[in-house]
């Protein structure tokens, strides 16, 4: 086989290290966010980096055993306690477009928009505008936008006021809080979800579209195993049944030839 | 369905509550590792217990691009570029009783150890003399000691150090390092590892078993999504080749009837 | 790396082999069963060892939506519709030691049962005897008996009319029927469920345990892709709504330091 | 919670039945092809109609042990002894856009054609010609055509002649034996592999797109569980190695602070 290429960890005999640096010093040093940071982005992050970081896991942990990704790691608990893995994986598989998926979607958007104002010289107001117009044109969803739970939801100004007393506040923030402006015009209020803050706050963090979805993941594994453990302690297995109704055809004869 | 209970989070229209605790402050006031462990244990870590829990998931986030979780991620990141959540499912599946899923075992173990000392009154070494022997003759592994990579893995120092500095180090780090002495003599150098260490700094911070598990993947998934991320940025889909000789049956004909 | 070893396939620029066989031979020839058979056993079944298989993997295909396995593949579809193969690793992922896994377990007991009365030259209801006081005194479960829905499986019989008039019925049947009706002497009536029916026959086709598990899923993998293909077709994503109550910490202030 | 609905599987105390059909008489009359067809279309397939599905299933059920789906199992199987499902999941989660998509994919592409021509009142050789020219515009790949490792995938023409001589070969045949021979003359030789092949048979069949995956995947299991088995039989846990290279970050002192 191909010998596979990696800068990110190499381990031998005598040491693991990690970007570079020594796992003991960063054992020693580095919190488990700086841990993050430096994985993801190959440099160390300045502390207000660092405690931003902190925030967006701490904020996206878990929302409830009732979220999808909570529910089916629990659901798996429920039919299989030989693999605590398995309960966790199912979990994760829970997290896609429609379920904690919209923060790499609006960092796209969020890049997009950039990208426009730049090649074309416009005012960010402008681009907003524009976006929130074909959202609306098309029917599409403006992702980061509105919530099932909350009409307005307490991470998000906690998240934007960190960002601008860290002075990391920048283009991504003011282009979502436009977006927002806007919808609010043009459609109907649609505040900013966790997605959408998390998505502007990572823009301006340097990080790409992808870390929307991947540190979603990182900080929700804390929950899921946190539920796991509890369905463990608290439920018996087989403990979960979903009433179900069946509305396809009534019995009939298998003809037989 | 019957209503399903949970102490771990409460999630309304105006606000999200971790074990109590409004989201908003913890969001500025608690690190991630905080985060997780309030949600494991109920209550806010002690400094010195958040730094040993950061420096527990920094030492287990990633060993390398070949670990079987990492390849996992990464070989499921070349085929299926639908899903992130797929590639990150895939390497917490390979977390099990072979790889990284001694911690959980070592925990069983230690347990197991200091209930016998308390029930018999008998001293540490007396026991771990005894589990040792029985390894021995009953031919299993000790889990938690000897690695295939590290003759001296660098992790186990660093913990134990931090452990004893902070006050923390007790009967799980003591009986492991009896163990390990144990079977330096009776059976062969079986130095202690990350997850022998892991186990004993769990479980004299006061987790249960199943700790050792759950918080080697969070630590893991920090590593899995970096992976993932570097196999996105590099590497084109389907670029794993694995070499496959076939040593079955010759061809043959199929007698049709 | 060094080079896998399998004995199952061998793919090349001109052809695809099975066990031996070209591909297109198989296509034109055998049925899905008897490609299943091939692949886990190395030979062709006669026809009526492909009927019982046809029979098995029809009976465990699906249990109606709220089994747990086809619950959590339909949860990860509400959650995620990026990845088809997300949901259907879910449903997987819930099937385990209480879930679809007794018949691995009940494969393992019967070769228990059946290795005592070969080396002691014990006659089976004697063994079935033994091994019903046992799981009494120990108060375990014995894997394969007993159903939270049905009072008699209807599949176990058909299986086992099926197993005799193919002359295939052997001494798996015949203990889990001793030890069924020793469990009705001695504990209470737990008539055997599809999971012992499946293993008994299993058993005496020549499968090792591990096909009562691993063949469970290659049948339930039908249903479960019919249960996403559903829930795509008829539902909403995040239509699904657990509906949760939360009884830990009331609210409570954060100190800070 | 709401009470969900399915028009799949109905079970009670007394029965199960499947589309309306006793679980009873499909164990003793129906072949599991025609079960996965019976969940999936909720109509029993004729003779012709299950002997190409059985031909579909068995095409796709191993390619070797290299396949990332089938590598990613075996990973799995490796690192984590716990849980079967654990490996499968893993396995069926390889395949996606660029391992097994491609039918999905191409079904689509198929649906889209015959489209323009029922609309547009045109020939399926000039719709043909159309969608090649734009995935020649667009840099875009034609799924369904060309394979890695087959210059002539030995299944596609037995599907074919099957599908032919059952009297089922239609309007998605013609096109994608057009869009080859087009591709063929303005891009260059791109035979038609088992995905492309598969889904025209599919699409002939009466199945909508997403069955271009999900029948894959009920194909595959077979395979997936007979390499894991093998696995277990013949391997030994964490056996499998990747050869990594390091080309990150030279060694650097952790600056603290």
């Amino acid at each position: 086989m191909d010998v596979w290429r990696t800068a990110l960890v190499h381990a031998d005999d005598a040491d693991i290290r990690v970007r570079g640096y020594a796992i003991a010093a960063l054992m020693q040093n580095a919190s488990f966010a700086e841990t993050v940071f430096l994985l993801h982005r190959g440099q160390r992050p300045r502390p207000e980096e660092r405690r931003l970081l902190d925030a967006i896991l701490t904020a996206v942990a878990d929302h409830g055993a009732g979220a999808p990704s909570c529910a089916a790691a629990r659901l798996v608990a429920s039919g299989n306690r030989q693999s605590l893995s398995a309960a966790i994986a199912a979990g994760v598989l829970a997290i896609g477009d429609a379920h904690g998926g919209a923060g790499q979607q609006c960092m796209e958007l969020i890049s997009e928009g950039l990208e426009l104002a730049v090649q074309e010289g416009r005012a960010l107001a402008d681009v907003a505008s524009q976006l929130v117009e074909r959202a609306k044109m098309t029917g599409t969803r403006l992702p980061g936008f509105g919530h099932r739970v909350h009409t307005i939801d307490p991470r998000v100004s906690v998240l934007f006021t960190m960002a601008t007393e860290g002075g990391i506040a920048g283009d991504g923030i003011s282009l979502v809080r436009l977006i927002e402006a806007e919808a609010h015009t043009r459609i109907k209020p649609l505040p900013l979800n966790i997605d959408g803050a998390l998505a502007a706050v990572l823009h301006d963090l340097g990080f790409s579209p992808l870390a929307g979805h991947l540190l979603f993941v990182v900080g929700r594994v804390a929950g899921l195993t946190a539920e796991i453990a509890e369905e463990y302690a608290r439920e018996r297995p087989m403990r979960i049944r979903i009433p179900v109704t069946y509305d396809g055809e009534p019995p009939r004869a298998l003809e037989t030839t």
